[in-house]
């Protein structure tokens, strides 16, 4: 099956046809603006989500966990400001309020509205506001973007994308937003995730599809290890492309494409994190599975010491190799390779002298490059993550104060 | 067996008769000052020792895990400035060359000393600079306070201590210097502690007694979650108390000594926490098991959210929730009541309303308390950590640079 994938200018996640999206302020969230919005499909959807492994889960994770157990959905409400998270029975019960309030205002059954809510965590939902803001919503053709922001609480920019696969014969569009910017750790790593496509999918298939470009993308970003009791990543297939419907057998360019939405959602979170100054990637090659690679990459994509040096410009590649040592992989010190943006700093365990200030200087620039090979079989993995700035300490040190 | 346990005014590694010390400032640490030194008892020791659990260890680690394993030992040499470590079979024949050096200039076999580096890995040791030092040291009985200063690198005081256990019949000294500010985190926490006592001690209850106190002491720090490989602790006992040998039967107020003497020098390291401003004590009850609650302490201490919270007087304990509910132990949320210097902010899993200036303001305090009850089992542990300040990151940005 030949295929071309385009990325759409100015493209949503209401850029697949049939969807459509509202925003409003409802005055939840402190800073003003944006920070309830609903997305619609004008027909029921194929649904599919991955939730956060955090024991603690929020009550709207609790309760879009149970919708999408039907496989099955036609909207998502969400607000920004407030998690609704540790808020004990009464925030399950406001989570439920906000389904019926969008299935009562847009016709559907409560079972097929998810929840997603994201901010300060222990904090009641403030419902008199929510409850007016969900009565002002309209939903629009070209409320995508307006969606996005209404979404962002730490985030300096909206994450949104939408790209048209030119399948034969029957090409169709996938749409995605997400937010995240603290808080940010495998596994399940976004805050929120939407993803939408007007592809018929079946139901399986769209399960295990997401599954498999999370694990590949959202998964494998780290900003600050900690991982949220919101994490959300949901897709919605409302099946009017009309394609032959999509499963295992043919699923391999929906697979394809789902999964670079996905990555490129993540890299726009790594890239926006807290404080964050540079994106850093982090490929670990040479391992003894896939597994391990994984593992390696998240744990120097996470150190603190790496994250700060590299901040500084500092080719203290030391730090990786500590990491890498710690992060419970098979390694051989006497077999390990280390390359700082293509530059060879350690070679079979014995340090390489470099020309420091000019890699210093390299290093200064908006991406950074970590390459490691164990050298001991073929598993590979790619990380991402940013710097560790004194930036990130301000935002987090007064976020409820 | 009645004892008391006296701590000796401006005790010091060497207060245990029978050791000496002396420092010298060699020159391999950048900044200048003491930097390299060497510990000495007159009699030679049983010895036992604890090493970094990092899969890429320093040259002296290795070194020193191959001393130790003949359970004796005469001397340590150790210097700050460069770790020794990720630097090959030439790294590994510079240790051998320290060890080498001070078994001729003091008269002992080679086997007997052991060799502790602490600094920048990657980096040779500078072997004229070294060769020299360790020629120029002088060992005294008052050399103890200098070589807590010779190790120190982004340490801002010196970490040591000595107690007197007045035991029936015999008393004895137990000694300890530490040093640690950065890249700590379990297992094996201090980067490099020695300790010393004049007890008679039988070689595998030695071992067994330093296993155990590192255990409820240095392995429940945390500052970066980045374990060095460099991380030791040693103890040597010379036995000239001529008491009788303690082992297990007898060993009790050894090892409660023993224990007490390195919670001490953990609790410094962990204040003494790059950049950090303050002492964090994360007490955890009610969990499954004892192993649980030392998971959920740990993880906690080491959130950087939680620490960037604790910097910024915030009393955001949503966050303590977070890293409870990712730290892998069972929780129940509805059980759950968590504590911040003694306030309940959170109480079988319902938010309760506190006064939030109040908290904020004892939260500016010097040492903060967080205690998180499970209510599942009687399982509980503390650990000890810093908060994260923007001063950790201008420290870690720029260290070889």
């Amino acid at each position: 099956m030949e295929s071309t994938l385009k990325v759409l200018a100015s493209g949503t996640v209401i850029s697949p046809p049939g969807f459509l999206a509202g925003a409003t302020e409802s005055g939840v969230k402190s800073q003003g603006g944006l920070d309830l919005a609903v997305l619609y499909s004008k027909k029921p959807c194929v649904a599919a989500g991955v939730f956060t492994t955090n024991a603690i889960k929020s009550a709207p994770v609790l309760l879009s966990q149970k919708h999408v157990q039907g496989k099955k959905a036609q909207a998502i409400v969400v607000n920004s400001g407030c998690a609704n998270a540790s808020t004990g029975a009464a925030g399950l019960a406001d989570a439920e309020e906000m389904a019926n309030m969008v299935a009562k205002n847009f016709g559907m059954s409560c079972n097929d509205v998810l929840v997603a809510s994201t901010g300060v965590i222990g904090m009641p939902l403030p419902m008199e506001r929510i409850r007016d803001g969900i009565n002002k919503i309209v939903l629009t053709e070209d409320g995508g973007h307006e969606l996005a922001q209404a979404m962002m609480t730490t985030d300096t920019f909206a994450k949104e994308i939408a790209v048209f696969v030119d399948a034969n014969p029957e090409g169709f569009t996938i749409g995605g937003v997400a937010k995240g910017a603290g808080m940010i750790h495998p596994n399940m790593a976004t805050m929120l995730c939407f993803l939408t496509t007007d592809a018929s999918v079946k139901t399986d298939f769209l399960q295990s599809a997401l599954k498999k470009a999370v694990d590949t993308s959202f998964n494998m970003v780290t900003i600050d290890g900690d991982t949220s009791p919101s994490d959300t990543v949901v897709i919605l297939a409302n099946g009017l492309a009309k394609n032959e419907p999509i499963s295992e057998h043919n699923g391999e360019v929906f697979q394809r494409a789902l999964t670079e939405v996905c990555l490129y959602l993540a890299k726009c979170v790594a890239r926006d994190g807290e404080g964050g100054t540079k994106l850093m990637k982090v490929t670990m090659e040479g391992a003894l599975n896939d597994d391990e690679a994984r593992m390696a990459a998240r744990t120097v994509a996470s150190s603190a010491l790496v994250k700060s040096a590299i901040h500084g410009n500092d080719p203290n590649w030391g730090r990786i190799v500590a990491a890498v040592g710690r992060s419970g992989v098979k390694v051989s010190e006497s077999k390990l390779d280390v390359y700082l943006n293509g530059v060879c700093v350690m070679k079979h365990g014995i340090p390489v002298i470099f020309d420091k200030p000019k890699l210093s200087a390299s290093l200064a620039s908006k991406e950074v490059f970590i390459k490691v090979e164990l050298n001991l079989d073929r598993g590979k993995a790619t990380a991402w993550g940013c710097d560790l700035s004194e930036e990130y300490v301000t935002i987090n040190s007064a976020y409820t104060t």
